[in-house]
């Protein structure tokens, strides 16, 4: 970690992750200026406090945060390197192709003082007015450094994260974009196709949706124009994805029409594999947990006072999901616990009254 | 709704779906008889209060519920034609390949008193001891009428769905197979796609990991051996659902090789209606919500003190999610609310203390 001062920073860009980091940076006392070309994101991310300085006031940046659309991100790297003397970054979704280009328009010593990164965090929404200085913490925050980064350029863009709260991860651009293209792009195209299948489909079938259809399709509700500018700038890693889909399809397919059930239960197996390898909570193994199903009335303080319940059962709850249900006003609530917890909490809710059950 | 009552009912099959059944209509007082080729499955189902008669008492049902795997189901189901004077119905996930299959072996007469159906429930795990008698509450349940069907049999059927606390839908066995092929067959098989890209990756990139992939990917961890048969016992529509999927993925692979941003713009946009039609809470139209987030220290009782903060405030919670952070142990908590309810609610928890963000 740097012991050097973080600040003063500019943030280029007062939308959603820019007014964010202002707000996260102003919380530790960071000196904060702000840039944006709306004068009105501008105003409102200073309104929110997002900021203590003017960009005039701060002509020699120690970090320089680029938080623009990714189709202007090489350009205001460029610039940022060209303005400032510290230390550049940016927090866009991709990063290899935004080094490329940025490499192909400045000199080496230049170079060095850019190191990209991406925090995991963002919102359906988007604009300085749903910013939060909160946005970042607990989130992971990859910090992309290329061969020709300065290292401790590298650590000021690690110490930024901490300071918003988040926890660095140490990727080279190439893998972050393979990182990302498996973790984040795949998996929003693919529900993209899975929802658009539903876009067309007689109203009476979708009353047979349950919570599986909406978890797969959920991030498809993202913004299409920020979202085509992510799979176009991580074109390569993506594509070698979806030409495996394709493959897989075209297995599926085959096997639907041979009647192939083995072929089928490859491609599930591995499903089952893939869901097993995603890093449990906080990061850590993932450890065995068991949902129990809690029937809940559906009105205010009915979840509380089940949550109280548990609290008070001593059972701590690791996720939790609220099922939508058709034509009446109970809830089934899901809750995710420790598999050596369940049968102490079923007997615990039931001694309270709940209908509960694995 | 019928006036008749409803048992005795015979129960074939103690596994989940039929242990439960059978608990469910233990609670309405209706008499069960169950019958299962595995003895131990029996003894648990039994003991667990899931019948009040042996099959051998029960000669002549007035319904038999068919609660076998899918390769099984069209034998089972003809033999309680031929065994029972009473109504047929299955719970199994594919409706028009078990009615052929039944159609070939038994006369009109017959035909006319089975009507398949599906109850939209079910969990990871399975066997009578994952059974209870909550397991169909406010779910909705499939009931497929063939055109030979006799009209009782069918009020029959739906009038089980309701004895177990599920909504009935009817929907011929040909619209029922295209709605769970579009609402639960294809995501599972396109979440498993996903899962299987994740299969393989190296673990430091999966450390990107964040909610989105965990939600694309959920249904995926589902049992392999159930789903080869589910999946081939609907191969035609879920074939064809799989070709329009082929075809959006050679797109997306020819507009990224072509850089053609407005071709992925177009399947982003029908990814963004799709998730837009599927039917909110309570069947009915989706309402606007907006997302809140939390910051909750990841110990028992803090999730509570935050909704009974929630209740007293009066906001109602649509739906929570337990975010999953690295390295820290405070868990981010979204709260979806009614759109018109976030600013009070923001405001309201800032007083009490709670770090919360749009």
């Amino acid at each position: 970690m740097s012991a050097e001062p973080l600040g003063p920073v500019l943030v280029v860009g007062a939308g959603l992750l820019g007014t964010s980091i202002g707000l996260a940076l102003r919380r530790t006392g960071v000196d904060v200026a702000l840039s944006d070309i709306s004068e009105e994101n501008l105003r409102i991310a200073s309104g929110l406090g997002a900021a203590n300085l003017t960009a005039a006031q701060l002509t020699a940046a120690r970090l320089v945060v680029v938080a623009v659309p990714p189709d202007h991100l090489a350009t205001e790297v460029v610039r940022a390197l060209r303005e400032h003397p510290g230390v550049v970054t940016d927090v866009g979704s991709v990063k290899a192709e935004p080094l490329a280009a940025v490499h192909a328009q400045v000199d080496t010593a230049e170079l060095s003082r850019y190191v990209g990164s991406h925090p995991m965090a963002g919102s359906e929404r988007s604009g300085p007015f749903a910013a939060s200085a909160a946005l970042f913490d607990g989130r992971p925050w990859a910090v992309a450094a290329h061969p020709d980064a300065d290292p401790a350029a590298v650590q000021t863009v690690a110490a930024l994260a901490r300071a918003c709260g988040a926890t660095p991860v140490m990727l080279t651009p190439q893998e972050h974009d393979a990182a990302v293209a498996r973790t984040s792009h795949l998996p929003h195209l693919l529900a993209a196709l899975v929802a658009g299948r539903l876009a067309d489909a007689p109203a009476e079938h979708l009353t047979l949706s349950g919570q599986g259809v909406r978890d797969v399709t959920r991030v498809a509700a993202g913004d299409p124009a920020l979202w085509r500018q992510i799979v176009a700038a991580n074109a390569t890693a993506l594509s070698e994805l979806l030409r495996e889909v394709r493959a897989d399809v075209d297995t599926l397919l085959a096997a639907l029409a041979a009647g192939d059930r083995d072929a089928v239960t490859t491609l599930l197996d591995r499903g089952v594999a893939g869901t097993a390898v995603i890093p449990g909570k906080h990061g850590g193994p993932t450890r065995p947990e068991t949902s129990v199903y809690v029937a809940v009335p559906d009105h205010p303080g009915e979840l509380a006072r089940l949550l109280a319940d548990a609290g008070e059962i001593g059972v701590n709850i690791e996720d939790l999901r609220i099922d939508h249900d058709p034509g009446r006003p109970v809830g089934l609530v899901e809750l995710l616990v420790a598999a050596d917890a369940v049968d102490h909490l079923l007997s615990s809710l039931a001694d309270r009254g709940w209908t509960a059950h694995r």
